[in-house]
């Protein structure tokens, strides 16, 4: 028998105007994965792309290659492909490193700028490598910065002139709970401080507009809802009017004006080449350069909207088969990122179980089950069918096998 | 008819211990490749293992790949790997982010090390993003430390009580001069200076004796001479006595003792590990690791002994056969890397020219053409073609044709 459900996600799949998108992705038999805010899946071009690389750029081309593809100027022409993904203008975000470093490039040059000010404004919902790099350079610089921590409803309450820099990430990592950038970057400028948005759980996801918002500084993430492989290189992103004032903390020579001069003394490049440090990672760079092909006539308003109709779906299902998971993400979805969590007192053991039926989440201690909807592989059928796996294994307590209690090592 | 030369080549051949490792790596055909000093050949183990990486880890394990194929500990693995070509002990080198940023974890360790002293003592023939990282890294602390350069030969007369850091890349990137690690280091010891050293250009071409030489900190290079691919990660190394001083400056999440706890504030790992900073590159690393392979029965010894035999047999032919050229290169072999260089007025327009006919080899300004020999893939005979194949530019002036004047972005 067909339930009501099961005719309204046909429905809605069948008028989705991102179905096609999914034969663009290489995703393994049985499994429904609710984890591309972790690790996004395989988009079906980086295969032979990587071949190209490997093969053909490195092994016949060889040293010959930086000219021949052009692996100079790879970082930039990545970096130009996530701007329109991100409302950024071309010429204000370069692929580079990984998020972590990133923020603290950002971060960097940020105090630089409010020297006279000694508060880094960020909140507990940030990812914690955000406030760990905050941590290191703070220490390092040994100036009287302080790291202030608030609850994220807090935030906007805590800006005040003290601040030099406030460091956000838009989307809370364990919860979803989605910032609103525009509004808490006004509210930094108003008082003199400086706005950095990591977007780890944006670039991708949803639309964003950094240069709309007024954002200063940003940073983000290849491997999750952009599908750049595991640990893809990251991103960053320079307001325009900041660029000329960034003198790199990390001065390496491909953020030199020349590099190939090999002079004795740091130049900084014009514009956001200065971010730039070392050589850069070309096979993983072309592999998520290959990724975002998929997003070149993605429309990130529709992309959205589904996410928005996945995502309340799998609250509304999961509410009403499952009494005992609590929703720990904003309810109302114009506050919510393109995830969904329930906290559960087993959650781990539960994360694992539907592991092991082909449903991938993940875990967020202490108690928290995470489910990521990207709309470009996911359709409204998954989702129903992910619940009712879901519910299943909570009516059968199946989660509660010692196989599915045993800690690994990551989570 | 074959000349005493070929005769002589072909017995060396005949008898060198590495001659089967040439079937590891994919040559292009007609090229002969004097440029693993800048960019390695690819390893024929490495394409099976891209593949492997993206379809099958990345593309059907998904994030259940971080345990199933352990990639969490893929920077451990690769650099307990390269700690045995460069003489350190398990557990003091990790593979991470790309030299410049290592230079600069490093450089910021030492730093902290000796708070007292305020000069960071290097020479010219530094790679120049050493010196750009140290200059950011001064420029930052606003704490008065000066970067001191003196020419290489200068460097042991210049160690005295005001150094903090003594930062030398070993083999000089222009010239091949080759650094007494164990002197230098010693020297810098008895001053009461740390010693950081940059193998960028000795890891995988010589010895190298880290923890015998006291050595305190390292970093190399990925891409090289250990053939891991374009942009390929790096590596660090920290003597096991100065790990638990070590308070990172880049303090990321894969860097904390727990990082899936997700704490708030960081708490540096054991050991190495807490050297690492974000997400760990793990294509990148898996082309470097498959790499690696080929080094697990290589003596060094013996890599030592055709490295100086075939740039012997390269500088003999070449004074002999182009006068034009002047030898940049210290004549002993022992105070030599795996390079020679020579000067040219007309360097760039030669080097082309020789690109042309299939020797590749690199031009650093403003006169050096550069010539890597690497014993894995090279042999006597392709050395002494090379010879020919210059001599006969060098006398039909092949090389003065606008084609080999005109500048590529990258040279």
């Amino acid at each position: 028998m067909t339930g009501q459900s099961e005719v309204d996600c046909a429905a809605l799949d069948r008028d989705d105007p991102l179905a096609a998108k999914r034969a663009a992705f290489t995703l393994p038999d049985g499994v429904i994965y609710l984890d591309g805010n972790s690790l996004g899946v395989l988009p079906s071009a980086v295969p032979a792309r990587m071949r190209h690389a490997v093969e053909t750029e490195w092994g016949e081309s060889l040293i010959r290659a930086w000219n021949e593809h052009n692996w100079i100027d790879l970082p930039q022409r990545v970096g130009d492909r996530i701007a329109r993904l991100v409302g950024a203008a071309p010429g204000t975000v370069t692929a580079c490193d990984n998020t972590s470093i990133n923020v603290f490039k950002v971060l960097a040059a940020a105090l630089s700028l409010r020297p006279e000010r000694k508060v880094i404004l960020s909140d507990s919902g940030n990812f914690p490598t955000d406030l760990y790099m905050a941590q290191g350079l703070r220490n390092m610089l040994d100036k009287g910065h302080e790291l202030r921590i608030v609850e994220p409803e807090a935030v906007a309450d805590a800006i005040d002139d003290s601040v030099a820099v406030m460091m956000l990430t838009q989307v809370d990592y364990r919860t979803g709970r989605l910032h609103d950038m525009k509004a808490l970057t006004d509210k930094a400028h108003a008082a003199g401080a400086l706005a950095i948005w990591d977007l780890a759980h944006s670039a991708g996801a949803l639309p964003v507009e950094l240069d709309a918002a007024g954002a200063d500084f940003a940073v983000g993430c290849g491997y999750k809802y952009l599908n750049g492989g595991p640990g893809a290189p990251a991103f960053l992103y320079v307001a325009a009017r900041n660029q000329p004032h960034v003198a790199p903390a990390l001065s390496g020579w491909m953020g030199h004006g020349a590099p190939f001069a090999f002079d004795l003394d740091f130049r900084p490049d014009e514009g956001i080449g200065r971010m730039r440090v070392g050589t850069p990672p070309i096979l993983s760079l072309s592999a998520l350069d290959a990724a975002l092909d998929v997003f070149d006539d993605v429309d990130m308003t529709a992309l959205r909207a589904k996410s928005i109709s996945l995502s309340e779906l799998f609250i509304r299902e999961v509410e009403r088969r499952c009494p005992d998971l609590e929703l720990a993400s904003p309810r109302d979805p114009a506050a919510r990122g393109s995830q969904v969590s329930f906290r559960f007192k087993h959650g781990y053991a539960l994360m694992q179980a539907l592991i092991a039926r082909g449903v991938i989440g993940d875990f967020r201690a202490p108690d928290v089950a995470r489910f990521g909807f990207t709309p470009l592989y996911l359709s409204h059928a998954d989702v129903l069918r992910a619940c009712g796996i879901l519910q299943e294994i909570l009516d059968t307590r199946a989660w509660d096998q010692p196989q599915f209690h045993a800690k690994a090592k990551v989570t």
